[in-house]
């Protein structure tokens, strides 16, 4: 995979405003913040998209997620918060290293502002998808 | 914590597309999808926002979306795709038990949309806060 800012931030080559480390994670605060305490969690071991992440890494993501999170709001006096995890520059990927974003949200004009063009699930299209994801995982 | 429809599903009372399961973590379609494959991942244990989910079940979810994005990925043929967890009705959470979307980005008018109105950090700013967090996740 090609070097990008988070490589040379892992190796220590940029500095950043670190809130937590461990063998597999490190957490940042984004230098371009949507709100005070926008955070970066992100593995150390490089991988493009979210999918591509070994299970010790996810696991290990996940409780620092929760950790960063617990944090930042008692920190920051902000209870709402999102979490985001783009996968490729269709879906607003920027930087082709797994991050995910913990976003405090104070209000409405700060934070993530977010897009909800939801409609009806089509059951039986629904049914059939489920059911290969089923297969996909168990194999 | 008040029952929600997602403890419904849990138990078995409201029906859902299932697509993994572990003793720890349930994932199932979102019935108002945001493009086919929008997926969500929720703990068992009901907590209402992500700061108050156990460590054992952070690791689980970490490991239970990666599972997911990768089949969901391999499914629907959609490379890109977004991950959100919104915690408390400013940020737009609208259950109250904790629950992780993964929502396939097929072109720009499906999925999730979102707004992203960043600006420069605030380094001194940001290096007290970086400190308190560091503090707090340490004690």
């Amino acid at each position: 995979m090609a070097d990008t800012v988070f490589s040379k931030i892992i190796a220590g080559q940029i500095p950043c405003h670190r809130l937590y480390e461990d063998d597999r994670v490190l957490a940042f605060l984004d230098i371009e913040p949507l709100s005070p305490g926008h955070a970066l969690v992100i593995p150390k071991q490089p991988s493009r998209t979210l999918d591509e992440v070994d299970e010790a890494t996810a696991a290990s993501l996940g409780v620092a997620l929760v950790k960063v999170a617990r944090a930042l709001k008692a920190v920051t006096g902000c209870p709402a918060y999102n979490v985001l995890q783009n996968n490729e520059a269709l879906a607003h990927q920027a930087v082709f290293h797994v991050h995910f974003h913990v976003i405090p949200k104070p209000n409405a004009d700060e934070g993530l502002g977010v897009r909800w063009p939801k409609r009806a699930l089509d059951h039986d299209a629904a049914a059939k998808l489920a059911e290969l994801v089923r297969q996909h995982i168990a194999h």
